[in-house]
């Protein structure tokens, strides 16, 4: 057995894909956001300008987030110290997963160390205390829910993307008297379309299936509140799990599940993911508790966020960029390559100091390689005029078709 | 299909078997620490001495760290707003990993959001890329070792705790032909001893398998730089794949392995649990950073650990109480119950300011319920003087039996 060589293939396959990852390293400036630095190896410590964070309302960077974490970091230190059970459970904690529950309406909720842990270790365990569940999973699922379907050791059915009568089909053919489970998105990151929540409550409701809905994309950006598709489509009640994230629009890092109180118990005395970690760090949860709070009573994000992709839609169609259409504030540029995404996203580095991530295989399917850019409240017309003009002269140079 | 009928059950089996979790509600005072506070419901807003934490060395509140996170805080704001592919990797986590490289004596390292996920997504991912591999695994290996076994879907087979022969016989019965890999801990952290790291190191040379070791309870503790017992023991080089914590005697929140760049780019370019992630939280790497800086050089720390562990120890034996005869900092005190674990944890809260959680299991097997102190460089000889007093009084009145 020869170790060395099986790992270098791996890599090696990596390099023959062009789908070899090298990490862009960046440093962003607070109070300055989308504005960042680039270390040597890219650009060279010169500017850039940031179009592809998940910090979607920039509250990364809110003085009241900064302030809140400053405090708590003065007040009880850097790390919890341990597990949840074991000396790691903070006021800060118990504040957060109360004010969560309210968020979305629910009687309780869990804190994890993050988005993917909440989903891996919610799905996996909840499958696991109901003997037999089958879970109907949509297709483009994330990486994390999947590996919580997987990990269950359950039942999986796949149903295509947002598609309700095969949804149903399925259903229809199942047992009537397994336990099932819908697992689905609100918001789907990388196209940008939104899932039908009503439409799925009613066909778990015809088939006594639970539900588990993703608001990972959508938590602080919909809703009058920010809780998400489900409060904006006023769902929230008919879903049996929300599960979001503290580091996308809510600027910090940590992820949570919101549900009935039986429910948010039977995860945490049950999932390992949940136990056997030690706690969020309290600064972390001071941050988004300041996050949260603010997003529930001020919209100016919200709206700030809308107009800027509305405004960036339009400015790449009007050049005949191959903007897809979303229903969003996710702006992906179709390009089709993994080479070309790259080499697009190099140059907007290199020539333009504008930092776009191209999005390859295995994060969207191969043939569907995008740039996908993520304008919000802190983005200007003027940079997105900027933008749209440099890409139209790479366009331009690499030979590539625009639309008349 | 009841759902609630089959939540309830399963919270009902709990309550049944006496092992229910109830979470205390503290903050600790930093600067202070072990002093803490509690909140209503336990023994209302009186202050607490903290004997169960895992930031073993204070590192949670130095100076050093605090000031580190500070300046991150208002240098690049809250949370990455990315994963490390997509805007998540910054400077800060570069140079961790250069550090934690270092400290290890490895070509590279890579950060995860905790010691949890390093251990699930590594495990999982390197028994995916050998094809027919054998994971030997230590009985007490932590839940999360056992997670990403079990994730990684290939054969496991346990031995007995520490048991060398038993490995070998295992190994030795095994396909030569099969690729390899013994994973344990360093420190066992509810027994608090050691694996002989050597000895497993020469089966692995004479079977030709990988390593992995847990170096959670160890990191910053042991070893003339704090990388642990295989830094004490200078067997670092001897194992593939050394993995920690940030999140226990580092003071901060986060986890990590390093190993041969060949591998780290493996887990890097493959592991679901580190690409589909927000990355760690600037904020919290940095603190990090200036944590294992200080413990590389510093030792005051880890000599004032052990001396507070030889005094503890020293003062329980002496007192007649059942502690366990340990070779490390950690000090388990047998109860081998768990209704009689948490009254004893429960009286000390609530008449001596004491905090000590109960272990119980799934932690630990059933019958060998404990509490477990973590005596630390901030815990004074009167504060264990007035603790073993406690426990005295506690034993008699719950008519314990104390050796002569
Ligand atoms: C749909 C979806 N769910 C979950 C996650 C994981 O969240 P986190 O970054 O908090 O781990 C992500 C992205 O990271 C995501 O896109
Ligand atoms: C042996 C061991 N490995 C890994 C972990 C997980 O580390 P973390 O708390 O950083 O998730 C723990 C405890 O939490 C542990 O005891």
């Amino acid at each position: 057995m020869d170790y060395q060589r099986v790992f270098t293939q791996a890599i090696d396959r990596l390099h023959a894909e062009g789908r070899y990852r090298v990490f862009i390293d960046i440093l962003r400036n607070k109070g300055m956001f989308p504005n960042a630095r680039c270390f040597a190896g890219h650009n060279g410590p010169k500017p850039v300008t940031v179009w592809c964070s998940n910090d979607y309302l920039a509250m990364g960077q809110h003085p009241k987030v900064i302030a809140a974490m400053e405090e708590a970091l003065h007040d009880v230190g850097a790390g919890s110290g341990g597990t949840r059970n074991i000396g790691g459970n903070t006021h800060y904690h118990v504040d957060l997963e109360a004010e969560l529950a309210d968020l979305h309406g629910k009687e309780g909720a869990l804190l994890f160390t993050s988005g993917y842990v909440s989903n891996e270790a919610t799905l996996s365990t909840i499958a696991k205390v109901l003997p037999g569940c089958i879970i109907f999973s949509d297709e483009l699922n994330h990486a994390s829910m999947i590996a919580g379907i997987r990990n269950s050791g359950c039942e999986k059915q796949v149903w295509r993307h947002n598609d309700l009568e095969h949804l149903e089909e399925l259903l229809a053919a199942a047992d009537p008297e397994a336990p099932k489970l819908i697992a689905f998105e609100s918001v789907y990151s990388m196209d940008g379309d939104v899932a039908p929540i009503h439409a799925i409550c009613d066909l778990a409701d015809k088939y006594n299936a639970l539900t588990y809905l993703d608001e990972v994309h959508a938590v602080g950006m919909y809703g009058p509140r920010g809780g998400g598709i489900s409060d904006r489509e006023d769902a929230a009640k008919r879903l049996t799990i929300i599960e979001g994230t503290l580091a996308k629009a809510i600027g910090v890092m940590g992820g949570y599940i919101a549900a009935d109180q039986v429910i948010i118990d039977v995860i945490r005395s049950y999932a390992p993911g949940f136990i056997f970690t030690t706690s969020l760090a309290p600064v972390l949860v001071a941050g988004a508790l300041a996050s949260v709070k603010h997003l529930k009573e001020s919209s100016i994000e919200r709206e700030g966020q809308q107009a800027a992709a509305a405004m960036l839609k339009k400015l790449f169609a009007d050049a005949g960029l191959p903007v897809m259409d979303t229903v969003t504030h996710i702006v992906p540029l179709m390009v089709g390559d993994p080479v070309k995404a790259k080499k697009v996203s190099d140059i907007l580095l290199a020539e333009y100091g504008v930092y776009v991530q191209p999005i390859n295989y295995p994060t969207v399917p191969r043939g569907t390689e995008r740039l996908r850019f993520t304008p919000g409240p802190a983005h200007s017309e003027a940079m997105m005029r900027e933008l749209t003009q440099a890409l139209v002269e790479i366009w331009s140079r690499m030979e590539m078709k625009l639309a008349a």
